[in-house]
């Protein structure tokens, strides 16, 4: 079950919708499909009233011949399931399955998603859809993976959901005494005397209990992995080709990427850059890092990406040139063993007729179709970092195709938990600071994984914990034990105030970790919109203090003013901004409000040190990208240039773009990329 | 079937409520309105409930009374249906003749325009009134028009609405493989397999289809059509005295204006200042000039005005002393042959208490009446300009009262194309790239109509096109027939980019155009919110740019630098800004961004005069407005100085406003205003 | 039915939820209770869940228990009826007895406040619980007080709601014809034929009918009340415990406090502090000001502060050290009879569990608890202040607690009126004019009464009207009458505009009041947003000015410019910002601009200097606060220094909270209080 081999290559090519053009136009695709170097072709999202235009009635022929033209000219299919969105018909004849919002408006069709995935009939639907197309082209040659659902992440309240609901916390609770405990239902009047009294949230008068609306995010989740699941199994007994989703990244995230990750045979994800330059490259870098972190190491797919397009608050701005060769090279030096876009040909009509193409509207002739020609060769010139037939493999015991010493924390739980309404500050986002830990080293010149602070940490040597304000038990253990045996790690502000259950850990804030830490957090202070503080090391810092007390830890850095506006009066002032705490081989190291950003570098920069963390060639960091990649025996070093300086560092190896041999120092202009072949070590 | 003749003069009056006050404030009335000049009344707008207290029963008594007395004082009538507010008794009958919002919220009765325009009760209900009005008062001598309705705009959405809409759609497009292909429904399965699985476009799970609601704007508009004609059918039946309906402008556009003055027997439009100066004075021209391109050039009505109040924001700002003065004159140069007010008489009570009234809630002693009065006695002195029975004539082929050798494309399908979500940038908006184009006209002195590009446009010498992004072949074709016998075209960025059916048109942007425009736009590149580029001209610009292919034109202006941020890095450095292809004997100018004031000014100045366009008078422009007004074979040089200095013309005539003559030299002061007959040419 | 005598002394204590804890934690609570000092506790708010799991079966075990428990440590009972907060149960069998939203959203259970006021099952249920509750507690010795209900304010919509609205109409107006003259439903159409056809305003298509729209909120306060007031005969029936409801302060309005304020036996309110520093103390005094003058001059409870933490935007930061010692004896100085807190206790989840505690979830040994302590401490030095024991007596005919000689014209009518759709700026508010009134005051050092203008004025000196758009005719009698007798009055722009049927008084705006202030209001001029215009005193000015037209009245200050930006040409240049008139033996003054801080102090301190009204110590204002308090035939002076540096006074007494004695001069540091017994006059 690869999906790539000798043969493939890396895979290069994006969503093709060609029920969505008449066939002459289908040879002209295949024509600029082969001149652009196109090996693979996803096929069949949101087709589903093409494919069943009324119920029962499938329309295979269109399918049949664009699978087999597509054969004929060696491009390989991802087919997709396109239960993403239901046909008229469907929505017509099952009102009930169409989705219902949070203040109990059902929607109408006439977009995407519009599914409830509680609803039985749109379960029954999408089985019976899946099936039809596993039926007809499960064992066809031409199809290299399966694709199922597109983004999965549709929310839906309502009858149906509120019943799915109660059994999921049935199932959970086991008993309403254990429900009415951990939601804290004395709290407002909310005990419930029987499983029928409970409700999904919904709008409701005034603040909503904090467990149950967690709660209900996870039974989404849960709710929307039992979709994938019930599609996975019925794919699974017609065909043995490899089963995926593309996977849709924070800022959105209504699942755990993880359980997503372990039932699916690989991990796709769509990345759509949202910056140029070293802004971009850094953000890159992080959609790239989650996707090999959830893949748990192993190679992964990029779904979707934009050839042309990045969207910036509501205008849609043209990327520069060269960046999309940039950025996709970054996937490749962190895992990627495909190269796709959304999508191939842009559509003069239709909802997103302005999204990224590779074909834009003007044709062939332009300066992006010559940028996605140039890219597939590009990409071409890899293929030995694909070769081996495991590196994709879902069952094979593969090693991870980087290896960096560093993990940040990441956790669906904590970032739902962050979303609770009448937290201390509305600056609070588990996200911005996991995303903020990612950058700062990325511009140190340091990879990471993402990890659950519960999987194995003993492969890293720092482990970065960015206000995960909810952690479990089990998690805490793990940090605990890696400190112990000699790691370092770092906690930012507000991490592990919560157990699982989003109840606060008694005796003082960031409960969970205050004894590693060796301090006690006996008070916030979280400072006011765009309030600063000066720190007694000349820095600033922003968003958040607390009353800390010192229990073993030592004070690195200390408020020089209390940086509270007027209101707050400076209670900071004196307390300890940065401690650390010598525990067993290790070190824990507390971070209590927000560093700007030569604060945070700096506290990064003295970890790493510690821990003898350096990047993957010298010189790398500012904007110069030094990855290294594995594939079996082989490295491949990786460096990018995406500042806009000349920059040096030393490599030796030999560039499999250029076929170049460098030994020693190398200089790389502006933009500037090498994938260097290391002699073996 | 004349509103005006050589007895009546310049209309001039406004809304009147009677029902709304005691019978002895009717006395008082017509003592004010007699002191002011006042000749003409509306009545009967929102009176539904007092005409119907309960279905069926009408109560005419008070309407009679008043008529009687407005007659008896020579004060003409202009009698409206009150079918834009259905009384409460109506909407407790048929609720399903409410309004239902875009979520599905069945609006309650408590406002005014509470009605949908697709239940069958309401237009039932809304041709009785209109019939028994029609029938008491149809051949009334006090009756000088009829004014149905109110400002036509309310859309609904629901089940009564959906069924219309169907019928609609199976009117325009005949089958559903039609429809699925213009709509796309291809993309996101939206692939219809019957007519009863389409729905109005209400709010679904994201983006909507974009042909879908452009459609359903169309419907909506034809629908309010539709209403709209019923009546005049109903009331044309009854009475000969010529049919209007008083139209709201932008930025409120729920109709095609020309559609809606072609049912009409003469054009009335409301209009509300929204600035003071010379700023207001443009906004005024603005208004004027549609409502006579909407009459097709002949005389039309201010059916309402604002006397002593201008809304800015969430404020009623007071007109300055002498505003209302000027803008009344404006519109009477600029083709009006009445200037009426909502309203006459200041409420104590009701939901617009605070909005502009000839008689404030202070009384007759105010400077507010003191000006109305002074307005009456100015507008009793230009009787002249409307003596011709045939100046409002519905069905004479009058020339047209003002003859600009400038037009402005203007198209309602456009603006509605510009509300597309997902456009490239939603900075974009057709309204106010074209009211900015006719600033720039109005400044320079230039007076200018709006037409439809497949209008005829044989009688100007300069059209230009402000960024109309939809056009229709018909249109493109007549633009490059102007062109090529002559015509001097500028067209602004992104305009042509979609055909009628709101498909770009492959090959590059703007492709309706760009065969004329001699270019080829390759890719757009949107500039971020607030960012400017500078041009080679030394000017800036922002919003927008465009990687240009010329294809024949020349590059009169280029890019210095992009103009772009951090983000997309200066794409448009070196590209062409302006440029200008020789097409025929005349020119097609391209303007691919967004100019500032003096580029704008300075591409306008080059076309006017290659194209020999220059004011009506010497030295307007800059707040010295003049306009040439035309009454049979008289014209009449309308001169007003809205700056702030004096300021010096030339001209020859008698002003008939004070009765001096002028020869040569004149100099006019702030705020002064002169209206001369001229000899005869 | 007194609160407090000798053996009280001040209540200390809070809202205690012990059906939210294990009995185990009680024991601690009780230890930590008597260590703090508190001999107070709020039981059962919210806690209907745990009194009646299931509809009819309670339980009143956990209760008892906690009761005894608390009444064998000497801590009285305040005990709660818990209907501010329906069980699950309740709101699965009733429906319609949820609260629906104005757009027709009916809420789910989940929150608080989840009730319809105007469902019959609601009343019937809260009316059982609470005969529940009286028939078992109501003759306990522990019980000092009921507290019913909690914070009144929930609004709702529906059918239910809008039967009781017609009855209540009904009973207001007598007929259609008078309702529809009041509401003017000759405007836009809305004639009523049928009781039935009048609905609650939900959401309509454009400006709602404003006297309907101030009629609802008359009756949802109305209908509160109704609850309110059964509860109250419920429990008065079984218990003679005194009443009250803790009154949640502006700016939630929902009903007229001095309505809830003489149905109760005492007055209690809640209090969260906005500010730290002189304005917290500012807006500290504005609450404690507003209670008493509720309480009409009687001693008042304050049932909720926050020990901790002050909501600041979205965000909740800590208070600074000694701010709740400060703001307490504030509260005291004031009139309370009593201190007590949300909440005692940090619980570790639930909606609210990072709102305010006595007890923090760092426990005992942390900044807050040792500062709660401390306050207990300096409140047992005060009992001497509620010795007597009608001092909080329902019935005793007792001399005010304070006795200010100025007073500030309050109203809920009024506040409503001020929030109506189309007012001519939307920068205006009573409230926080009122409020800017009250702090510019409290900065003079000056304390004053709230009063509805129809109150009995004479026991004051001088009456403040901050722009009371809406007046009575008694009101505006009452207010004339003082000012004949020698009273000086100040009224802010706008006030008097409209009379108690939202109807503009005609002939000028603030009609109401233009005779006595000797002016004619012809047009109002409001500015734009952030527009200042110049004074000829050399202040600045903003918001507002009118055409003013002196009739008897001499104008103090003038505009210097119009103050107006380009849109209204500087319209109020030369026209009078301050005018006074001599009316009998008194004054009044007129204030038609939003004066700036100096502005505002000048024409006060002008006012107060001709009343000879004076600080209650020399020196006070400024954060300096003086206030004197009476019991009995006793006197007490308080002085708190709320500023940064040291303060001087003068001052005769000996210090009730250290012994010290004073006579002469006195000088406090930041944050000193001293509390002086003063010596019989």
């Amino acid at each position: 079950m690869s999906v790539t081999d000798a043969n493939t290559g890396i895979l290069f090519g994006g969503d093709y919708n060609p029920e969505q053009w008449s066939e002459d136009v289908w040879v002209d695709d295949i024509r600029l499909m082969k001149q652009a170097g196109v090996n693979t072709a996803s096929v069949g999202i949101f087709a589903w009233s093409s494919i069943e235009p009324e119920e029962g009635r499938y329309e295979f022929g269109w399918l049949d011949r664009i699978i087999e033209l597509l054969h004929a000219n060696d491009i390989g299919v991802i087919l997709a399931t396109p239960t993403a969105s239901p046909p008229p018909w469907f929505s017509k004849a099952h009102p009930e399955a169409l989705p219902t919002t949070h203040d109990g408006i059902r929607l109408v069709h006439g977009s995407r998603d519009t599914y409830n995935p509680a609803a039985p009939a749109y379960r029954t639907a999408a089985a019976g859809v899946a099936r039809a197309l596993a039926e007809r082209y499960g064992t066809h040659p031409a199809i290299r993976a399966w694709h199922l659902h597109n983004e999965y992440g549709t929310v839906s309240y309502g009858e149906l959901v509120d019943a799915e609901f109660r059994t999921w916390l049935l199932a959970r609770y086991g008993d309403l005494a254990t429900l009415n405990r951990v939601w804290h239902t004395a709290f407002w009047s909310q005990g419930y005397a029987a499983w029928e009294e409970i409700l999904a949230p919904q709008q409701t008068q005034y603040l909503p209990n904090p467990t149950q609306v967690l709660d209900f995010k996870r039974f989404s989740a849960d709710l929307l992995l039992a979709c994938y699941q019930e599609q996975i199994d019925t794919v699974r007994e017609l065909s043995d080709a490899p089963i995926t989703t593309n996977f849709i990244l924070p800022p959105w995230l209504h699942f755990d990427h993880w359980d997503f990750a372990d039932a699916s045979d690989f991990v796709s994800i769509d990345h759509y850059v949202d910056a140029a330059g070293a802004e971009g490259a850094a953000h890159t870098a992080f959609g790239a890092d989650q996707a090999r972190s959830f893949a748990r190491g192993k190679p992964w797919l990029l779904m979707e990406q934009a050839a042309n397009t990045t969207q910036v608050g509501k205008r849609i701005l043209a990327k520069v040139p060269g960046q999309v060769l940039a950025n996709s090279v970054q996937h490749v030096a962190r895992g990627a063993f495909g190269i796709l876009f959304f999508q191939w040909r842009a559509p003069y009509s239709g909802a997103e007729f302005f999204h990224s193409t590779m074909v834009p509207h003007a044709g062939e002739d332009t300066r992006v179709f010559r940028e996605v020609t140039q890219l597939g060769a590009l990409l071409g010139r890899m293929g030995e970092l694909v070769a081996e037939p495991s590196a994709a493999g879902a069952g094979a015991a593969a090693a991870a195709v980087n290896r960096p010493r560093v993990a940040i924390a990441w956790d669906a739980d904590a970032w739902w938990a962050a979303e609770t309404a009448g937290l201390p500050s509305d600056g609070f986002s588990f996200h911005r600071s996991a995303r903020r830990v990612h950058r700062a080293l990325w511009f140190l010149g340091i990879s990471a994984d993402f990890v659950k602070l519960d999987h194995e940490l003993s492969r890293y040597d720092v482990v970065l914990v960015p206000s995960q304000l909810m952690v479990t038990d089990a998690q805490a253990e793990s940090l605990r034990r890696f400190v112990w045996h000699g790691g370092h790690a770092v906690v930012w502000y507000f991490s592990g105030t919560f157990d699982a259950d989003l109840h606060i850990i008694p005796g003082g804030y960031s409960g969970a970790f205050a004894d590693m830490l060796g301090v006690r957090i006996e008070e916030l202070l979280p400072m006011a919109p765009g309030e600063t503080a000066l720190l007694d090391d000349g820095r600033t810092a922003s968003e958040w203090s607390e009353r800390i007390e010192l229990r073993g830890a030592d004070a690195l850095v200390r408020f020089a003013d209390g940086g509270q506006n007027g209101e707050t009066r400076a209670q900071a002032a004196g307390l300890p901004a940065i401690t650390r705490n010598a525990v067993g081989d290790g070190s824990a190291t507390y971070v209590s409000t927000e560093l700007d950003d030569s604060g945070l570098a700096a506290v990064l920069t003295d970890v790493l040190a510690m821990a003898h963390v350096e990047p993957d060639a010298p010189g790398a960091g500012d904007g110069l990208e030094a990855v290294r990649r594995y594939a079996g025996d082989d490295s491949y070093l990786f460096l990018v240039n995406h500042s806009d300086r000349p920059r040096e560092t030393e490599a030796t190896g030999t560039d499999i773009l250029s076929g170049t041999s460098y030994a020693g120092r190398l200089t790389l202009g502006p933009g500037d990329m090498v994938v260097l072949r290391e002699p073996a070590r």
